[in-house]
């Protein structure tokens, strides 16, 4: 140990504020930027007959109705989130205090750090919705002036502020509870109690992002698939155009779904995965101390530091100056970062953990030994295997390579052709993953017991903060520049600017969806270490509360109520997606309807100066409201179902459905978002065709075939697929934050005692 | 115990040789039926311009070229089935020799077997595929004379000549080997040995059914899909029109995927269902003696009993006379024999079974008592599990219920809501056959541990003759009548027929469908309970041969290597599927060129009156190359996956890889199956109405819609989604057999130790 014992707080602490600071800082230099078009002012010649205070206006108009729009979402969402807190808070008092014994210091901990949890994840969620419709127009704003730089760097800061503001919140939030809690548990042989109560923490995460994403996801595309239905079905007007009334409910979608939704999902990977590992790890105080027992925070809190080192790569060493840098930017950010992680990990480990210490393993031998290269190789067995998943992804959705390319020739024969391909694809590209993820489990746990895979699943998120920088920086651009990912309509175009800043977005928005790609694999590959990690802590968890009478062999596959229950496990994240798709199918369809009733009432809204202006408003109202609805019943299940099945039929049976719904959920979560992604690139490979091609580019039978695939792809890779994730996650952080009430009711037997 | 200990061999052979001749006669009586058309004759006036002589020359010539075409493919086909049965049986008798420490009789025994297996399994599709071509004329010509019982009657014999004759033949095979194995294994205390030899005839009709299946699966649909596309891709010209090429090698099709695949694939069933009863209960044996032991056996000899009685209800008692007698007679065919097994069991497990007998359990206890209700219990939930899970899948494939309505419905909005509705009905109707599987494991399992399971394995098929008689019907009405399941061309429309047969054809293929679809249902159920089944044999056998020192306390899930092989075993059918669907593209593809190739070089093909005929030969040749081809990968990587990953990484990633790919299998067979299912008769719901009503009717732009669904539904649930079935049960039935060899490297290592 080359530090003193406090070491490991001071560290965390540290690196939590720098983050904060750093995001604030981040923000400070977009909002130097004015919300002010200066196309014309500026002496290039490339533009004319642009004025450049009516864009300015309008600039300003469209933003004005995001926000609104975005904040009216989050605000009606966040009221029913708080509610759900409330009520689900007090379930979790009442039944972690009566299944310890109504010891009311443990359900009133979980309870605090399940709230705790649940309003980081708001807070993130809003913030990041808030950043990024703020910085949508200033990175339009940005692009209207020379050079590559100013633009690349706006977009990408505001990712940062919400990368950075993210990770140094939640791991501010979750160390000062594990201080407060400390003072109540101060003794070595009771931290097992402390991280069980923080479970609490992972919890609320989770279940904010579990309606985040799905409501939020749902949202995004039932304005973008109705938008684009209404478009084609109704009155044959161009996908973007600002006539149709669905517009700014597609992009305030952007918005909630991708920014506010995925910081939810990703904040809750992180305090998941570190609570798995502070479950898991919790024996290891005894004999290594408070700062070897906090070392998975510690890895996310040198993270911070490495994240912040190499976005300098980015913004300031090797800077953006042409379209072929920006993709090159993002990726060298990811590899840099992964890269870097190698020593400071090793870092960590020397420091805060000692030559050797003793962790209780989860099955066979009771007590093992272990070094502190064993915790380091975890992490890094989980940092690489999470950057090769997102590279094989980029490989399945790039238009770059022969899967997307071999789909846009499918497109040919016509939509059905396609559709059979794209499945095909999906399905194909999650052979690689699911190696990877194998050998990783198998290596981590061969190291270190399940504690290792729970440290792989940090090591997956060790570099967060970069990641998330990279998943805003997509819908950032997106909004900004028009063409884009998930079909929304442009700031740019909406505004009327010139040519040439649509071109720059469009680049920088292309090189993000890439990289949206690989950020995807991340958070379906973390998320399936993070559930087994979290299975193997309600393993633990169940043992030491049965005094290793139940789980004493592991856990047998053959016992009857384990296998039924696994294999309606595997039953519930299709019933997941079926459900979200259907939602998203619903909720397009009423928006179709409301256009259709505008353009009814309205018969001059089409007109090429048009008199009347569409009610965005109602068409808001509609997505936000069918949302709201729609994300109860998916919600719900995932819920109820561990938590009845574990008061009901015992703990054997919570572990057959965890892992029945892990195998599954990771399968169609990868094939899901890939064939969703493939699509879209497919399309958009299409479009770039020359019309004398052999994809004959827009417009052609071959470029609607593609739109049919782009659009079932939508709900696949942005409502069920990235849902999925939360799905397995939040099942098993539920199942084992009720460990105890599970086995309080018969001894884990369930009320039915099968 | 009502008779003497020899009469359960009585009963089977006389069962066996039954059910033969009992197909036989069915035979016969459809032969009775000359292929002469008599519509002119007929003094009912209802027709008029036709000429019975060219009719008649016409339905002989398009008779001998369907002939032609599926002996030519099955030859092919069968021809590498030899290569492959050689090359495997070699490689059985090498490996199970060594694995039992040079045993040469139980390797011998199992590459006989083994080679037994697959003959009967070859014998079995072949004898459908004949009868199927042969019927389908003569019900066309039935179809002709007035009154519905007769055509009726034709096709339904048709399927009970493949019925009786498959079982029969498959008891007789199977009970011959056993009685000829007793004479090398004269003692109870050897009956272990002896069954796991049986085993390789498991292994012998899956393996082929493999083959078949996927083979013919990709036969078919790229004939039909290419067909479909070269109709709307290039001419325009109707899909079932008989001057397009491609239409012959769609009804050869119809016959070699429908037919001999389902045969050979319910044939592989029933044989693995009856090892896996076998092996599990072979300790039975000392305390029950011979009847005891092949009281499985008894249970599926029973069923032809009264499988052929209750035939009598649609064929004689209450015969078919008017259309909506239809499906109502073929579904109560489904229901009495069902019903009516539950005395028969009941007779049956009081005869066979002594008052009380002793299993070795698989799990936990090492020998429980059982009492005959017990075992007679186990059938019924297995038999009447099979019907539950049928009727939902009519629920939701059929276009009476809400379901498939609602698919109808979102095709007004396009292909795109279409496709995600679709996915989304299939992904949901998993749910109840899930639970009714897990309601009837957990049962049967509580009730006599695994052996109660592959008892509700062979209860699933225990009225196999009449599953089998109604799924064979469907191809034979669907040849016939034109208007069907697989958009396949007709003979009646080919030929040119008076209308009112093709009326008549139709509606005896709309009740086939429906019934195809619960035929579908049971078919994926059972085999989700035999690959349980299977795997348990599987650790019974480990178990034995390790004298208990493997999987002494079950399977942990924990285990790493098992953890890592479950989530890989979770890859697989995705990969399956993946490979199967693409096949089908490309095959599909290959097949529109030719007949793009046919158009250009004999541009009178498509005159009103063609001077040059089609070359059907061409097309035929494309499809039967493409499908061997394309079946070899997906077919190695099944039969591989599971031989390399025991030897390499032992018994306990086996077991993980099983139940995997068992968990994933079950829910994507069934939602492929089902979506596949929904869109085509959606696709027929909105032809049927009219086109003055909602949904526009045929050549609208919702029914273009809606054959895109159908489109990508083929390969959904004619080739993958079947296959899916043969995905599980072949891996598991694989394992066992070459459990020793497993258990011989490295004491069940793996070569790697992990």
């Amino acid at each position: 140990m080359l530090f003193t014992q406090s070491s490991a707080t001071a560290i965390i602490i540290t690196a939590a504020i720098l983050g904060m600071v750093w995001a604030l800082a981040q923000f400070l230099l977009i909002s130097r930027i004015p919300v002010k078009s200066e196309g014309i002012s500026d002496s290039t010649g490339l533009v004319t007959g642009s004025n450049d205070e009516a864009t300015t206006r309008r600039l300003t108009e469209i933003y004005n109705a995001i926000y609104e729009g975005a904040e009216s979402f989050l605000r009606a969402e966040y009221r029913i989130c708080a509610w759900f807190i409330c009520v689900f808070g007090a379930i979790i008092f009442i039944l972690v205090a009566w299944g310890t014994g109504w010891d009311f210091a443990r359900g009133l901990f979980t309870a605090l750090s399940f709230v705790l949890g649940a309003c980081t994840s708001i807070l993130s969620g809003y913030l990041g919705m808030k950043v990024a419709v703020y910085s949508n127009v200033r990175t339009t704003v940005s692009a209207q002036k020379s050079g590559w730089t100013l633009c690349f760097n706006t977009a990408f800061r505001a990712g940062a502020v919400m990368g950075f503001a993210l990770c140094g919140l939640g791991i501010f939030m979750l160390y000062i509870s594990l201080l407060a809690f400390r003072i109540h548990y101060p003794q070595a042989e009771d931290w097992i109690y402390l991280t069980e109560c923080l479970t609490g923490y992972g919890l609320g995460g989770s279940s904010i992002a579990m309606f985040g994403r799905v409501g939020g996801g749902i949202y995004t595309k039932a304005a973008d698939v109705g938008a684009d239905l209404v478009g084609k079905v109704v009155h044959g007007i161009p996908e973007d155009d600002p006539r149709n009334p669905a517009t700014i409910a597609d992009n305030v979608g952007d918005n909630v779904g991708d920014v506010a939704g995925m910081g939810s999902d990703l904040f809750g990977s992180f305090a998941e995965a570190t609570c798995a590992a502070l479950v898991l790890g919790s024996s290891i105080g005894l004999s290594g101390g408070w700062d070897a027992m906090v070392f998975p925070v510690a890895v996310s809190a040198v993270g911070i530091f490495v994240c912040l080192l190499c976005s300098f790569i980015a913004t300031d060493i090797s800077t953006v100056k042409k379209e072929a840098d920006v993709e090159k930017a993002l990726k060298i950010q990811l590899i840099s970062t992964t890269i870097l992680m190698v020593p400071a990990v090793y870092f960590a480990s020397e420091t805060f953990l000692p030559g050797e210490f003793e962790l209780r393993a989860t099955v066979g031998l009771d007590v093992i030994t272990l070094h502190p290269w064993q915790a380091c190789m975890c992490v890094i067995m989980g940092a690489f295997g999470g950057l090769i998943i997102g590279l094989i992804t980029e490989y399945y959705t790039s238009h770059s390579y022969k899967p997307v390319r071999e789909l846009a020739d499918s497109c040919k024969t016509g939509a059905a052709t396609n559709m059979i391909y794209g499945i095909a694809l999906g399905y194909k590209s999650a052979i690689i993953p699911v190696l990877v993820l194998a050998v990783v489990v198998y290596g981590s746990f061969a190291l270190a017991d399940m504690y290792g895979v729970s440290l792989a699943a940090i090591g997956f998120l060790s570099n967060l903060a970069t990641g998330l920088t990279i998943d805003v920086y997509g819908p950032v651009c997106d909004n900004a520049g028009g063409k884009e990912f998930r079909q929304a309509q442009s700031i740019a175009e909406m505004a009327e600017l010139e040519p040439y800043v649509r071109e720059k977005t469009d680049a920088l928005d292309a090189a993000g969806n890439t990289t949206a790609a690989i950020g995807k694999g991340f958070a379906i590959g973390s998320a399936a270490l993070v559930s087994l990690a979290l299975f193997g802590a309600f393993v633990t968890r169940i043992r030491h509360s049965s005094a290793d009478e139940l789980f004493q062999d592991g856990v047998n596959m053959l016992e009857p109520v384990t296998f039924s229950f696994l294999i309606i496990g595997g039953m519930i994240p299709f019933a997941f997606a079926a459900m979200t798709m259907k939602s998203v199918g619903v909720a397009a369809m009423e928006m179709v309807l409301e256009v259709q009733r505008q353009f009814d009432e309205k018969p001059h809204l089409l007109d090429a100066n048009p008199t009347e202006r569409p009610d965005y408003d109602a068409c808001i109202a509609i997505s936000t409201k069918a949302s709201l609805k729609e994300m109860v019943p998916p919600g719900a299940m995932v819920i109820l179902t561990p938590l009845l099945t574990g008061i009901f039929f015992g703990v054997y049976a919570v572990s057959g459905l965890l892992v029945g719904s892990l195998v599954a959920s990771v399968q169609l979560a990868i094939s899901m978002s890939n064939s969703g992604g493939a699509w879209d690139n497919a399309k958009k490979y299409i479009e770039k065709a020359d019309a004398d091609s052999d994809l004959k580019g827009k417009g052609s039978d071959i470029h609607k075939a593609a739109v049919v695939g782009d659009t079932v792809g939508d709900p696949f890779k942005d409502t069920s697929g990235p849902a999925l994730n939360i799905v397995m996650k939040l099942m098993a952080v539920l199942s084992l934050v009720f460990a105890d009430t599970f086995y309080a009711v018969n001894s884990g037997n369930g009320v039915f005692q099968l």
